[in-house]
């Protein structure tokens, strides 16, 4: 999960200490260490994913592939306890990582919570919430860890299994091509709103910052979003956990294309500058050579309609909004 | 994974904010969830295992299980920088998780990782010592998450799979019968003494101190041992993360039966007090209502024979050691 809703881009290029640097040297480690292990044919063997998209695909047994994705939530970096009650911590903790699911076009079945957590923390309110988003997302608790810790940090792993055959493989991060239409599942920017209304000292109980504060406390992971682009022939997809912006950038270097932006849905309540740079959205961001038919399986399944954003360009023009260069985008930790 | 080598019993009863209450308040919570997931069968359905053992036992399709497990390592908790290296705490990481799977008698087939961890710290070095024990484990890390944090904390979760029909069941806590015999793979207390030498400032590097330092640093997690348990008609069997008084508690508990323990290997250069009350061991707790050819097997797959340590017995004698009742065992986080 990254952190929330930084609202500016990155200031500058990779340090070797940046995220996506280190995340790379580890998938480097990872790989040698697959090596040992697997010591011949591919890394991943054909048809896996491994370190790098929303979620990990794995081989279990022949034409039977586990989705499978974790997420930190770490208070006073993702989450802030003295605007965040411990169940929306809990909700937001197995949602966000469903979410990664939902990108991937994948239902999740079971999940481990892993909670650390200082002395005095209320386990079972954080657990209330962590059992709502279960039950809303049909989802199933089966383990997890607890343990003392000087600062809270919520753990969950989601897990999901398709069989080969039954519909599209999981929708990547790699799929788009040049020429592709980018969709967003929905209006952008309620949530940063919604941390904005929070940090002002406002409550989720008036009737004009309901809605964006419920958008920040209770995102929703898009499911049958995914799954219905999945299955209406997207050719990519990623969930908008770190911003416009900054996602678009991650799903153009995946996949190789150059991404032009020309117009992002505000949700109302938010800024222009919230709906392009505000994480923790997870609406998700998809690509696809047929919008139109992408558009009326979502409509046909009872979903709103996907609204338009932009296309994939030549990796040349790299990542634009209205025919400006965006710099590197989102939030990045730093180690 | 249990805080370190506590080497004393705890102070009475369970507390409503002891770990064992919260995990079963959450038990019911996740259990009330999933009813509404899946609203008729038995919860969870015949040949699941969910919270309470050391790993959960999913169905992903009929006849194909996985096996799933999950731990946190937490700096100042379980580990202790001033003493560990950060590549110590990233190898014991996923190694106390995969043990979780060889108490299954499940072999690791993949790991996520996630960090969360404050700025300055290292991550390519604890990188190094997930992938040693990665390539030790034969698990491959196929993803993860990256998060600043005021505390260093590391969760790791592993996944395996078994067919139904390819050898028995997974081995769980909750098979042992009284009159069974208890077994374990090796001599106890060693990591309980490398980690006294450690903070005595007593340095890996002396003959007499590198194999508890070792045990302490480089715990293994026993997964040929797991599975010849498994294979050679074990009834059950939990990993001795927790202390052997312990975790033979929590066997007791799960199976419905007493434990007589009368005998505990010491590894050499522990107290008799260390192999009683250390944790952090990852030898396995057997038991079986044949010892000699769980034995035989195990020397027949070149392993150490392992050593009697007691018997289940009925459960109103409650946990003893030679013939002295013990208190509750071993650490508890409380909240």
């Amino acid at each position: 999960m990254q952190s929330p809703n930084s609202g500016g881009r990155g200031d500058g290029g990779p340090s070797p200490d940046d995220e996506f640097a280190v995340i790379e040297r580890l998938r480097g480690r990872f790989g040698e260490a697959a090596r040992a292990v697997q010591p011949s044919g591919p890394i991943p063997p054909e048809g896996d994913t491994w370190i790098g998209d929303d979620a990990a695909v794995v081989t279990l047994e022949a034409g039977l592939r586990a989705v499978w994705a974790t997420d930190l939530v770490v208070d006073g970096v993702h989450v802030d306890r003295r605007i965040c009650r411990l169940d929306d911590i809990g909700y937001k903790a197995l949602m966000v990582t469903v979410s990664d699911l939902a990108a991937m076009g994948a239902w999740p079945r079971y999940a481990l919570a892993s909670v650390a957590a200082p002395r005095g923390t209320d386990i079972d309110l954080l657990g209330d919430g962590l059992a709502v988003a279960a039950r809303e997302t049909g989802c199933v608790v089966v383990g997890g860890d607890l343990s003392g810790s000087p600062a809270l940090v919520v753990s969950v792993a989601a897990l999901g299994a398709v069989r080969e055959g039954a519909g599209p493989a999981p929708l990547l991060r790699t799929g788009a091509r040049q020429g592709d239409h980018l969709l967003v599942t929905g209006p952008l920017g309620a949530s940063a709103a919604g941390l904005r209304l929070l940090r002002a000292g406002r409550s989720g109980s008036d009737p004009d910052t309901a809605v964006p504060v419920a958008a920040y406390r209770r995102p929703r992971a898009r499911l049958l979003e995914g799954e219905v682009a999945r299955l209406s022939g997207a050719s990519a997809a990623i969930d908008i956990s770190d911003g416009l912006a900054g996602d678009a950038e991650k799903l153009a270097r995946a996949s190789g294309v150059g991404i032009a932006l020309d117009r992002v849905p505000v949700a109302p309540g938010a800024t222009a500058e919230e709906a392009l740079d505000g994480g923790e959205e997870y609406e998700l961001l998809v690509a696809t050579a047929d919008p139109d038919g992408v558009a009326s399986a979502f409509v046909a399944a009872g979903l709103r309609r996907p609204e338009p954003v932009g296309r994939c360009t030549d990796p040349a023009t790299g990542l634009t909004y209205r025919g400006s260069p965006l710099g590197p985008g989102g939030w990045r930790h730093r180690f």
